[in-house]
């Protein structure tokens, strides 16, 4: 292969090892941990592997971890409780709630119970918003993971074409917004493009989020463009009958055209969480130092002709 | 020419009309008025002009218009409690806080302070989050306009490319959303864009908001493509010395090559306030009928832990 290798396991752990050594100062110097709540409703088995490695790799790096496991029946309003009461908690910077979410329950009521200030997941359309308006915000894990893989292969973006396929809110939208913030031309591609070959081969950067298996591949890719594959597929393997992870990238072809590359796994995968304690740590910087980032949210709050006290 | 000339002038009058009898229909059972309140302080004449035909159209179609004019000195305390009692006021569905606003007032923090339910100009990071993510939101009046006008001449509009030329909070942002949501392939240019013409040339719907005269001419458009100017530039008439205004696009030379075009004055500029009116009538009716589209935003004011009663 010709393209360089984007090693995001490796990223991941040294962005790991720097947020550690960052709470480790912190914690010597008799701060609390910052802490990052994490509710898990239900017994959905992807979901509850996913909340066991966030756990795992929150305390490894010092921070407090709680957890929540809840019963799949639990009740929407228990569940806006247990929220409410984390919003209150001041050992918490941090609250994640895993989705999905039973089919009882409103997901995004639940997601914008959430005081945007601890929505480390950035999905409450307040960190939404002024992602896009170029406020403060939580940026959601995937993207901003994928930015720094970027990065990590070329520090200036300005003037290069970003092609982000696939438009969903938790990746492709938000990518757009950091793509555009970074002075990317940007286009934004999906199941209705016509030709979408055509479209992908303007890219310098090309961000793949779709979800299906090898949707991409050299007749797809500039020569020297950077490929970030965003998509993780499982699917049976022909050779071993077993199943195996696939990125939305036919790596084996796009690699000899690519300038760089992610791997599936150990791409993009092993960023998420790690940008989620990356949001945690900060949301407990700007917490501590009251540094003022969700002022003007309490203030609508205080503001607002809605509140009954 | 050869370009079809959507008429903005027309298309917002017929729109304002079916406002006032939606609106009339209401009041004749009794109902009252839905009230807009527009905020103005300081003195800015460009200011003066746009609130003054806000309030006269607000009027003629049936609607209560409010308005606040505050001296330049008001601080930003003073201008938060005005919104807050605008918040709380059951006779007002829309709030629009004229910008600019002097440099003392953190726009920011008042765009902030006005309850999402009644932020008919779309400005706040709820509804801008909403907007991305598919909720329901208040839609920013220039790009709900001027997709009416695309409209006008096409309404399946799936798989086509659009191009934004201009990345801006109120304009250009926002109408990307709007095109993704029909199902647009869409690409955002900007300042930094390197090949502007050659990226224009694949639209079939063009969009220039950049606010330099003139700028797109028929190098930048696709034979038949539907042609939107948002932009407003006045600029000395070498002819008779006085001022005139003039879009992004240089109509003489692209109305031969487009399939339709909006001219400059006459075409985005007045379905601007068309769509303000009809927002705020659409919160009128979201308030009144209950529709609870911002039941969600309680829930989270409710729930946050930020309150202090």
């Amino acid at each position: 292969m010709t393209a360089k290798l984007i090693d995001g396991k490796a990223i991941a752990a040294s962005l790991r090892a720097e947020l550690a050594a960052r709470i480790a100062k912190l914690t010597e110097a008799g701060a609390r941990k910052p802490g990052l709540a994490v509710v898990l409703v239900g017994e959905d088995p992807a979901s509850q592997v996913y909340v066991g490695s966030k756990v795992k790799q929150t305390t490894e790096i010092g921070m407090l971890s709680i957890e929540h496991r809840l019963p799949a029946e639990t009740t929407e309003a228990t569940l806006l409780a247990l929220v409410a009461k984390l919003n209150a908690d001041p050992t918490i910077d941090g609250i994640l709630v895993q989705l999905p979410l039973p089919a009882h329950i409103d997901a995004d009521k639940v997601i914008e119970a959430i005081t945007p200030g601890k929505d480390v997941d950035g999905f409450h359309p307040v960190n939404v918003g002024r992602l896009s308006t170029g406020g403060r915000a939580f940026v959601p894990c995937t993207p901003r993971g994928s930015m720094k893989l970027i990065k990590s292969v070329r520090e200036n973006l300005s003037g290069l074409h970003a092609v982000v396929v696939g438009r969903s809110n938790i990746v492709g939208k938000p990518m757009l917004q950091l793509l555009l913030a970074e002075n990317c031309t940007v286009t934004v591609a999906h199941s209705r493009t016509k030709d979408l070959a055509e479209t992908c081969r303007q890219a310098d950067i090309l961000v793949a989020a779709v979800g299906r298996p090898r949707l991409l591949n050299e007749t797809h890719v500039k020569p020297g463009a950077i490929v970030i594959d965003v998509g993780i597929n499982r699917i049976a393997d022909p050779a071993t009958g077993k199943n195996k992870l696939v990125g939305d990238v036919d790596f084996d072809r796009v690699a000899p055209v690519a300038g760089a590359i992610t791997p599936v796994p150990g791409g993009v995968g092993p960023m998420t969480i790690a940008c989620l304690l990356e949001n945690t740590l900060e949301s407990y910087e700007a917490q501590t130092k009251k540094s003022g980032r969700f002022d003007a949210v309490t203030e609508w709050i205080c503001a607002s002709g809605n509140i009954q006290p």
